[in-house]
């Protein structure tokens, strides 16, 4: 590890985040990050809904749970951010430095020593400037990013925890559904709407079911040109399995999802993001049974797809937990302002390994990875097994749950009780 | 086993064949009939597409498989009919006989002695419709029926296999999606939509998540009353969790989804139902946005309900199994006309058990069996525990499923290639 260190102190007291959208391997870290505090004596303490809980004080006592073994094992099987998230964004510090001012009296009063937050692109510029600002007025507090999203588009990272276990879920549902959707013997076209924004990333996971066309916001597409893979495909097949991302886009620029009339909610959140898009797959199905004339079906996955804890990518869950557990070790080679990441060491599928890393955060901060040209076909609706050699390794294993009474067993929800006198904590 | 019993013949071939829509317990019914065929030196056949495939002479050999342990063991843990599906209605033998002419003389040609056809209530109309002719012109020929559908209205029998698994992973995602949903510090409402187009069993499963509102065609509800006890609930809590059928209505008999604006399919199959009816949670959670002003979330868990081979229940599959060795067994005894069912014998969760059965097919054939009652609370919004106690056996156990290189393995669907020369087959 080096550069961007801070003067020496030992980490007595560290507070754990989680931001952003939830994944089903999130708790992985968390549990990897309260594990290593407990083998070195760090006491753990939590925000409750991100960088929102440490301004409006909802800090919890995490050390019970570092030192009990089932506790942490439930929940590393608990989907979601089990200490809740938020979308918060900071101003920019040139312009307004209050609520800076505030995060750093709130740490200082709970003594806390290092600031581990897991999260996106979004969470690595909360990481990045709060770290600016801790160097730019001398505190010693380290501030370290866990990455995590299932939309697998941060950039300086081989591949996002949290998107090997929505991947599996994909190619898995998609698998399922192909079978469901090819009982009967007539021609149907079915779309499966998959999460991804701006990238195509978890929709081209459906490439292992194998679906059949594969739409993506990395290459927008003519309906035309769609309808006519479909129609090719129809002569020999029944069924047509057709997986596009929500962010899918025509030549002209247009989400598909835009036509959709029912939006639950089409308001940006406080990153500037569309909050709700989902729809393109409506829109589609209705087009194409218009235009082909067959019966089509549209399946959106929706949340689906980061809450599946009860089929999780075992590689996932444990690269998931070695990340939290690296970002504590950083803290404690007194690293700021940097993210916990691996590069793959070996291009050869069956012997995939990685090898853990620190990135500096501004660098992945509000960048966005997008598949790369070169993996996508030339017709743009298929993947080149480039993709499948990447991705195959990442999928590997099943991590185990528990069942108890025929369900999954989770962690219960944080009390919402929170901690009163840091100094008693 | 007494009744309807006709001229003894041994069984020397047997077709069978799946209808209505799939379930992922249908093919374990599959497995033991053909288990069971082995078993007693019978030659299975297997219609493709159901009855239709009878008609049009898609036929296909299963005696390899019958006597194929690992083929077998793959063909239980594949979701979906693996035979292929039909939403095929004969007609009234009284106004018209042609089509019950073709079959038999179809049967006649393939040397069939035994047909067991598994679906819901429609197929059984159709295996006693086919009986009933059957003995009218003095045929041989034994008809049984296999009961299965995840819509769980089926009449005389405790509860339909291929029901507890998708209850089984309704109330999984339910769960999941609760955590999913209540991750970030603000009121919302996700309503999730559960198939069930006359009645309620799937979406109550939900009960056992624990959804906190379940809405059911069996209980036609205001949306005023709705909206009050989401209000109420979002008192004490973030995130108010809807479940509601497919099939839901307002008191004036107007379902929900038909308020939504784009239908992938919006006709009448052959059995008259409407074909496809989803929308109902898109419907509501744009309602609840506007009335109530919070975040909302509309999830349709569509097909994945009913395709999700890998999360199934133990229980269930055994059951499926059995229910399909059963009907075999009755057909052995020179049974017609009936469907092999089950009753529960002991009322006490604890010990749990069935006893297999036989009923008249025409007592089933085109019965629907909603939710009692008495197992609604009174504000119809909640199950009582009496429908608790008869779920909870149904989804215990998880039922074995094999991964290779990341993902759930299936049996290779059916070649296209019927049996062309049927007294070699």
């Amino acid at each position: 590890m080096s550069s961007s260190k801070i003067t020496t102190r030992r980490i007595k007291r560290l507070l754990v985040g989680q931001s952003g959208g939830p994944t089903a391997a999130i708790n992985a870290s968390l549990c990897g990050i309260l594990k290593t505090c407990a083998k070195h004596t760090i006491y753990p303490v939590g925000m409750r809904f991100g960088i929102e809980g440490l301004i409006t004080n909802k800090l919890i006592d995490l050390c019970a749970i570092s030192k009990n073994p089932i506790q942490l094992q439930l929940l590393e099987q608990t989907p979601s951010s089990w200490l809740g998230s938020c979308r918060y964004k900071l101003p920019d510090p040139a312009k307004d430095t209050t609520v800076y001012e505030k995060i750093f009296l709130r740490l200082q009063e709970y003594h806390i020593d290092a600031v581990l937050y897991i999260g996106g692109n979004d969470s690595m510029d909360t990481i990045s400037k709060l770290s600016a600002y801790g160097t730019s007025i001398g505190s010693p507090i380290r501030f370290i990013g866990v990455p995590k999203t299932i939309d697998n588009d941060l950039t300086h990272i081989d591949h996002t925890p949290g998107y090997p276990s929505a991947a599996k879920f994909v190619a898995t549902m998609v698998k399922e559904l192909q079978r469901d959707a090819d009982v009967y013997c007539l021609k149907s076209v079915t779309f499966i709407e998959i999460m991804g924004r701006e990238t195509g990333w978890l929709c081209a996971a459906s490439a292992l079911a194998p679906a059949d066309l594969i739409v993506i916001p990395e290459r927008p597409i003519a309906l035309n040109d769609l309808f006519k893979q479909i129609q090719t495909l129809l002569k020999t097949q029944n069924t047509v399995i057709v997986a596009i991302s929500e962010g899918a886009r025509d030549t002209t620029g247009r989400m598909f999802c835009e036509c959709a009339s029912i939006h639950d909610e089409q308001t940006l959140d406080s990153f500037g993001h569309l909050a709700a898009m989902s729809g393109a797959s409506r829109v589609l199905a209705a087009s194409a049974k218009a235009r082909i004339g067959c019966k089509t079906r549209a399946i959106e996955l929706s949340t689906t797809q980061r809450a599946a804890a009860h089929i999780t990518s075992l590689t996932d869950i444990e690269e998931a937990h070695m990340v939290g557990a690296y970002a504590v070790q950083a803290a404690l080679a007194a690293e700021t302002g940097k993210m916990s990441t691996f590069k793959r060491t070996s291009t050869d599928t069956s012997s995939y390994q990685l090898e853990y890393q620190l990135v500096d955060a501004h660098l992945v901060a509000n960048e966005v990875k997008q598949l790369p040209a070169e993996w996508i076909s030339e017709d743009g609706f298929h993947m080149k097994q480039e993709f499948i050699d990447y991705l195959k390794p990442l999928i590997l294993g099943e991590a185990p749950q528990n069942f108890e009474a025929g369900l999954p067993v989770f962690l219960a929800p944080p009390k919402v009780d929170c901690i009163q006198n840091p100094k008693n904590a």
